[in-house]
């Protein structure tokens, strides 16, 4: 079976970069928005779509694209089902082909069987902050206050996803095996510690 | 500054374990009940009441012992105050003398100066229950029922104890540098990935 390491982060607390950099040191693949780009090439429905529906904002008045074709869904709810089931279907081929991290999308729940090590990234908010002030494009100009009720409803979409999707507490360290805070450290120094981590994690000798 | 790493831990989650384990792969001092002696030497209060107050019990009612005269306490709180303020002591000189591992008694906070290592080491309940039962002592007689009970209200005094003297909510990874948990894995197992961390933490180079 393949070794699978999942990552759930806060936003701007780096999870990606955590992810991406373990995937490096790890020398397996890496999965994060190549799950929409996978969905939208299996399902017919747009990119934009589909983000949509997994940041929990879907609307029944979005317009979906089949091939070329715009159309309008009957029920929001039916098109975020096809989306979940795609996504769902998506991840397990990922996992299926070798050893892979992948971020987000609630691979955890969705590859429990692989018996995956599951990481959670967060960061106080400052720090949140000011990484998102790094990787910020240049046009945009939200103050402290916007920014900060940004932060706050994204991981209130992500926490509220994580629970329907999976009946879990998003963040809470006893549904994660290791909770990273990257509030004070440089996410590439603690790389050989996750690589450590995932060794003892993945031995074959693990009780 | 000497190097300091603090376990906070769920009650039979294996911190105690963690963090002995940790302090000899590190080869530095390990603290835990030491603290309790410790405040006992120095304030004349017994380790029995030195203990209640710290596991959040305290009662008016429960008499002191100063040296070897019986007293009942004019105020709870008075001595609650007093117990704390002794701890606090006790730690900082701790903190003083070499590096160390100090289990739990909100050594994070009180040596936050020292910009700790912070480590929070929870597991499930089946693995708490588990390994409750398998320290328990012979005699001990507890159904299912009454020991998720014990673990369940210790955990709530430890929150509160910690969130009272904090301002911070226990267990909560933006709190934390790193949560472990310890339900699927052998803690001697993710040492080496602990140690991997602490030296990434106490990095003379970290930013």
């Amino acid at each position: 079976m393949n070794k699978i390491v999942t990552i759930s982060r806060q936003f701007g607390s780096g999870g990606r970069e955590v992810g991406k950099r373990l995937a490096d040191a790890l020398n397996c693949a890496y999965y994060d928005q190549e799950v929409i780009v996978n969905i939208a090439a299996n399902s017919g429905l747009s990119e934009k779509y589909i983000q949509s529906v997994l940041n929990n904002s879907v609307s029944s008045y979005y317009p979906l694209t089949y091939g070329r074709t715009l159309s309008y869904p009957n029920s929001a709810w039916e098109n975020q089902a096809k989306v979940m089931q795609a996504q769902r279907q998506v991840i397990l081929e990922m996992a299926e082909q070798s050893d892979c991290v992948i971020v987000g999308r609630c691979a955890d729940h969705i590859l429990a069987e692989y018996a995956p090590l599951n990481i959670f990234v967060c960061a106080d908010l400052p720090a949140r902050m000011r990484r998102c002030r790094s990787k910020a494009a240049e046009d945009e100009q939200l103050s402290d206050q916007q920014l900060k009720k940004k932060i706050k409803q994204i991981d209130k979409n992500r926490a509220n996803y994580y629970t329907t999707f999976t009946g879990r507490a998003w963040g809470d360290p006893e549904q994660h095996h290791l909770c990273l805070n990257t509030s004070n450290i440089a996410i590439k120094s603690v790389i050989p510690a996750l690589v450590a981590f995932c060794h003892c994690w993945f031995d074959p000798a693990r009780p």
